[in-house]
């Protein structure tokens, strides 16, 4: 069954952004830097912080209870819930078992578990989740992504912290659709693991051994460098790879829905692909990266802007800590 | 394809035990409790605790690479590295991708990411790569589980704290073997979610915002009555659903592989099957529960007894904080 063709069809999509805008001129006064930098030097217009009650539970369950509405679905009817988060909302239990009790589904008994590749946690849910529909094992799926990278930034390194903002964003995805997944590729270059990291928050550092140091690590640390250099050298040949499994030349691609790493980033891949300025989703200087969420996030508002046309191809494309880097090419 | 049955092998197996053994006196003396209620009511021999050299992606390399050189099998001849942990190394990256580049694969490019189901992570990624295997994308994935429970027990409740210990286990499976996986169930009961619970590391609770309130949650907190109850409530008719499922009558099940989640947990699972007691995996009294890794480890103890018999027909079965409840019928 290699190369099979995996069929699916999006029910619905919804995404949430905390209360909360955070403009250029305060994210310049929170990094102690001149207000016109913000935009100029970062591409950045503005990033929504979450609030306390704005938990990546509740804001996954508001943007699941959204696409449910949307597509007229009993919540009950789901056969499955996967979370797809950067970062967990807490280590026991996982998120997607906050996001089933929220949504009223508590005693329910419908499977909720997480799957974690960073940034690009929702393509490897995607990928998962199809591999359950090719097989017959489920007929409806909730993806989401809750990711508040505020909980981590540390204001210090402003090309670091200014890259992200908090949101959400949930996928309703049923069997047997219109829309058939065309290729999928996932390479993982563990080597450059040290490039972006978040070390405190697992078992290795405790804050009671020591807690400056667990404080320390407590704040997201990115190299730039590093992450461009690991990313760039084998980016190219990865989107060859996508492309060719797929049999879709590099002008064939209709919309590229990405991962908002940087605006750097997006730049290099809308170099990347003829056309790609125009066919590209963009909502880094609004929204910015949201770790796992920027993905379907940007999906959400491709559909939202009536870009998921019927019989066209997507590109769904990223990078991740790891570093990873992931694709998926679809025909709508 | 609905129904279908899984076909793989399991090629190697090994497991990784702290070397510091914490003897039952050891174990009164931290929870200031008689030294003969350690075995008596708890029925702990000792626990194994990791030192800090031992992380999590440590002890899973280890564990992976003795599984490896067991099977003769290249590293670079993986197609997939799962990472099937209770609580994460550090949030970002995650395990999987350390234990990539402690197998000296950093630069391979072979896909490592994480699935998380608390205690069940290691069913639910054995279930995501059988997908796998039934769809032609893998040949060879190894699938590992490392946890360290010590770093966040709290000694003044020895019920929840004696219960675990620390370790790892990585098996390496791959398809068209002689194993067919004969049914798989999983269902989640979000309305439990606070029976098991260990809040802080995530996004949600921040140590700068109360260090105080962080520092007390970031040990495991359990209501054993509720998990109990929870649990107790759904086993038997989840047990009937597994073995139906499978077409597998109560006195068919050869050998129980279970999660390993308490003495009296255990005790009732022996109870619900014909020569339960006999026919079940324990090793509670010498390691505990050790989250995530209780299954893998526990099947690779019995492989290693030479318990996984050809023709034999095993049920992998277990609950996890949600809470959850999974299990599935193998045919060896």
């Amino acid at each position: 069954m290699a190369g099979q063709d995996f069929r699916f069809g999006i029910a619905s999509s919804a995404s949430y952004l905390p209360r909360r805008a955070v403009t250029a001129d305060e994210l310049a006064a929170l990094c102690s830097i001149p207000a016109d930098l913000v935009a100029a030097r970062y591409g950045v217009r503005r990033r929504h912080y979450a609030a306390p009650d704005e938990t990546s539970s509740a804001m996954a369950a508001w943007a699941a209870g959204q696409a449910l509405a949307e597509a007229g679905w009993e919540p009950a009817s789901l056969d499955v819930i996967v979370g797809a988060c950067g970062v967990m909302e807490q280590p026991i239990p996982g998120t997607a078992v906050l996001v089933q009790r929220r949504l009223g589904l508590g005693s329910s008994g419908i499977p909720a578990y997480d799957i974690n590749a960073t940034c690009l946690s929702f393509l490897m849910a995607l990928d998962r989740v199809l591999a359950g529909f090719a097989l017959g094992e489920w007929r409806r799926a909730l993806i989401f992504s809750a990711d508040i990278a505020s909980a981590a930034l540390d204001y210090s390194d402003p090309e670091a912290s200014l890259l992200f903002g908090d949101g959400a964003a949930a996928v309703l995805l049923e069997a047997d659709g219109p829309h058939c997944r065309l290729s999928h590729r996932f390479r993982t270059y563990g080597e450059a693991a040290e490039a972006c990291r978040l070390e405190a928050g697992g078992t290795r550092l405790r804050p009671r051994d020591d807690l400056e140091d667990f404080l320390a690590r407590s704040r997201f640390r990115m190299n730039g460098r590093a992450v461009f250099s690991a990313t760039a050298r084998q980016f190219p040949g990865f989107l060859e790879e996508v492309l060719g499994a797929a049999g879709v030349a590099p002008d064939g691609i209709d919309l590229i829905v990405p991962h908002q790493a940087s605006a750097p980033a997006l730049e290099h891949l809308k170099r990347s692909l003829p056309g790609g300025h125009a066919r590209c989703v963009d909502c880094f200087a609004d929204v910015g990266n949201l770790i796992a969420t920027s993905l379907p996030y940007a999906l959400h508002l491709a559909r939202g802007e009536g870009r998921l046309t019927p019989g066209s191809t997507v590109l769904l494309i990223g990078s991740s800590a790891g570093v990873s880097l992931g694709g998926a090419v679809l025909r709508l």
